[in-house]
């Protein structure tokens, strides 16, 4: 089995409709990954532990959504020098600007590198693991040329009413 | 000497310009309290063990101030039942509305008791904090039952110029 | 009967729906508590009578949860030490920004304990209350520290899809 | 000596450096006024009696000027039919966001006539009183038509380098 | 047939739906109106005729509703003494905010008396034009008592569940 | 005497400090324009003038600079077919979001062209009339074709310290 | 066949829905126009392609909608002279106001004729478009001063009830 | 020589100040680096060609800090899969809110790395690169968890007054 090199987390599982998107492009992409609810909150202990073993399990990216006063991905980033993607997930009142801000506004030490908020910025939390990984790794780095080459591609020239 | 009842405690030491607020009041009130540098990001371990021995060192309130992804309060609030005022500093970007939301827009469960931005919100804090210590100590109660009256007292009728 | 410790006020029978959240809370934990629709401006007699008699009433925190200019948890704030608790309820055209700014922003002398924006607020607001009532009732915080344990229990280690 | 007609509070001495506008307009058009200080937190029992009596002692209308959590206006248009024009004064972190929405979002049922955020708001409440005594007061209807003529003849055709 | 003291124009048909509001008001107060589309772009000159002859039709207060960049209200502030309230109408993608400051940041010399975002705003803007009319009207000032009293006596003790 | 193909119009004289950089551009292309403060509210008979015999006297573009309830930028688009280029001046407490909304967001039938916040907006508008100027006038287009490139090659390779 | 003056692009098939607006209005005003998607980040060679050719192709004016991170219009304008109006689309999380900003605050040297975000800004997209060749088609300028005059026209008196 | 790991490039000469602590920290770190002057607008075809050359010449990853309508980093995105970390820097009107929102809200297929705006977001990116660096060099790895360490022992453990 190949070893997991990205762990998606996040902070409850209602913001797994959003996260998965992260696992989609990770699958597309043939980069084994692990999932698994931790509540910055809820389960401080359990972020701990995530946090001081990544390195030592050898992942290489983290990436973390979280809504509202959303403290796991930047609490993730104090906890281990593994890159921390973070992604805001949209929320009722202020539609995710609490998330963005939340994560976003790290002090000088503990970066998180947030993406868009909801559903194509957890995409795209899966492509910049991606593009992460296919520093060293020839074979990503080809299948994410050739994904992004398909998404140019698709694209027609005229738009079609519906 | 007094047990200590109210913790204050700030991201960093350049929180304390806003925080200091916090603690004047508390003196005014004959309030004994400690202050903290407690860095959510910087120094987890020591939020951790502050949280943790809140209960048992008898602590009845915690105020905590930060900025930006202001995380303290919301993690400390995660880690002890006591109840924590929190404080959003102003920032230089934003305004100190990242601070603002990153500290109020805590999930079900950890309540944060957010005050104003800035100064006027650490002054409150301090308030707060007399308030809760007053329910079940008749002096605090009723220095506090002065300080609110001197205040109303202190109003003048007409405007001056200056 | 258990004397009532808590008050839950609110601007308008609208507000019920997100206060509801705190009331529940207060069941759950075995808290007693009243509730009463008091609007700072169609009602303002009503506050006055609440605020000056809260203290000799024996209430130990008043919960106000409020929408669109949002005076009555500050209002309260001002005529009463007893700690207020506030909740900013989610407004059609601002979504409750307008709330949260109008109870937040208290000037030095009046603080409000703000909630999050809406129905997490308002359940915040009865934990809030529960542990400000915990500090001197051994067995408020018994429950609330099994309440607390019980969610962190709750929470799967995986997100499940639907 | 002439009625006073206007009312100009404010709900603390530094609104002044603000609300010292719409005085300056007033006494430009001849209306005579009086000011006051009557904050809506720390002198609630001076809002009160000066809402109750402003039918009673001829006042037309109010002009309440207020910061933060701007809770005068508000207040003062529940308390009294005579009409209360709003100014949001300008504050640190919000820039008068905060005292904007404390003062406009008013319930039905009492209506408060905003002006713009800061000073000129304030001249502009001014000029609002002006106009509604106007209806009835063919002298200061002369004053105004003058003060607004003059305005719009003050008007260079074409700018100046500094 | 009573003289027409009120004009509520609106800058398009699609706002009827929130300004019905105003006229629903004046109704209740048995205060005479009447109701035009007056599009501050579309119908300028419609406009500008509106704004020269308020005066001169006896108009006391004209009530103006429109969205997005509404110059309605201002413009007609520019074209008459005669007091101007004005009516934020919500709108799709900035959500009113964008009508508020086009109405509200007005200059020195041309307030408009703003009101809410959207049908509270507008139900307020005929009670702000009755409690001008009260100035000088016993009958309105009457009606006007008892719609404010027959308001705060509807209000019930204790919330309802649905 | 060349013909004047450009008007820049702006509210008021302070607007002028901003304006100036659109007026610079065209300097620098060799554009002729007239400069002009028409304000919407206080001179609004100079508004429609203007506007009514743009077309006859051969304007081709209109460049309208305001701020706060920047009504002059659409209201002279509603005047005139002439294209009309906005520049939002940036204001004290909204940091010209208010311009912005009040230019931006007009309704369909009258577009403003609108630019950035500022300076750098009007110096856009500068550039945007000889844009437009350039579709049938080859010398604007060379000379702009010129500024462009020269801008392009003003940018050297690496950033320098102080 | 007509010569194509008028090019609309957009970064996506799914931002057809409001760019429609902008085709339909070119349609109603005889004005012969292309569709293109082109996207910036997706379709960088042929947003390159497009820019290069701009001119010698013959296009007067470039309209381009993007939703987001809306780099489409303004790397347009980097690439021609032509001028490019910009349709802010909106979005889910943020409705439109990063589209807004995207394509709004472009630096000094390349300007964004800037729309209302949405359908109403795509149809003025349109209008501006006309605009801009009235000036030198004497055929466009009546066919727009029509379809101006009759929009005045359909402008009801007085609103109807639903 | 180490061979160029990190490219630091960046809108104009402007951004240099806020982008010099990117340098920095990478300097503390031992890290290799280039800066580059690449303009999204001024200089397109440099961002072409650096972004066509990234993965030839061997870079992991780039820093790309631009204001305002910021399309350098999200353009960079597009041209190459080599991991861009994006720095909105802080603006004159609008507070760095526009650089951030055009570089944050990337479409699928694209991810920037956002980071805090302003010069601790700059830092951050620094130390991001660092992070991603260290994933597969563990000289790097070992310098940044000390210079983590050295950040978490810089943290007194009580505020001082001035």
């Amino acid at each position: 089995m190949a070893k997991i090199k990205v762990g998606i987390i996040m902070g409850s599982q209602s913001d797994w409709a959003t996260m998965k998107a992260a696992a989609d492009i990770l699958d597309e992409l043939g980069i084994t990954y692990e999932t698994k609810i931790v509540s910055a909150h809820r389960t401080p202990d359990r972020l701990w532990e995530y946090g001081k073993t990544a390195v030592s399990r050898g992942l290489s990216v983290i990436i973390a959504g979280a809504g509202g006063a959303a403290h796991l991905p930047g609490m993730m980033a104090s906890k281990t020098r593994v890159p921390v993607v973070g992604v805001p997930v949209q929320t009722k009142a202020l539609s995710g600007v609490d998330s963005l801000y939340s994560i976003l506004q790290m002090p000088k030490g503990y970066p998180v590198a947030t993406m868009a908020i909801g559903e194509a910025g957890a995409a795209n939390a899966g492509l910049m693991a991606a593009g992460i990984l296919a520093i060293h790794d020839t074979e990503i780095a080809s299948r994410l040329d050739a994904w992004r080459d398909a998404l140019s591609n698709s694209i027609p020239e005229m738009p079609q009413d519906d």
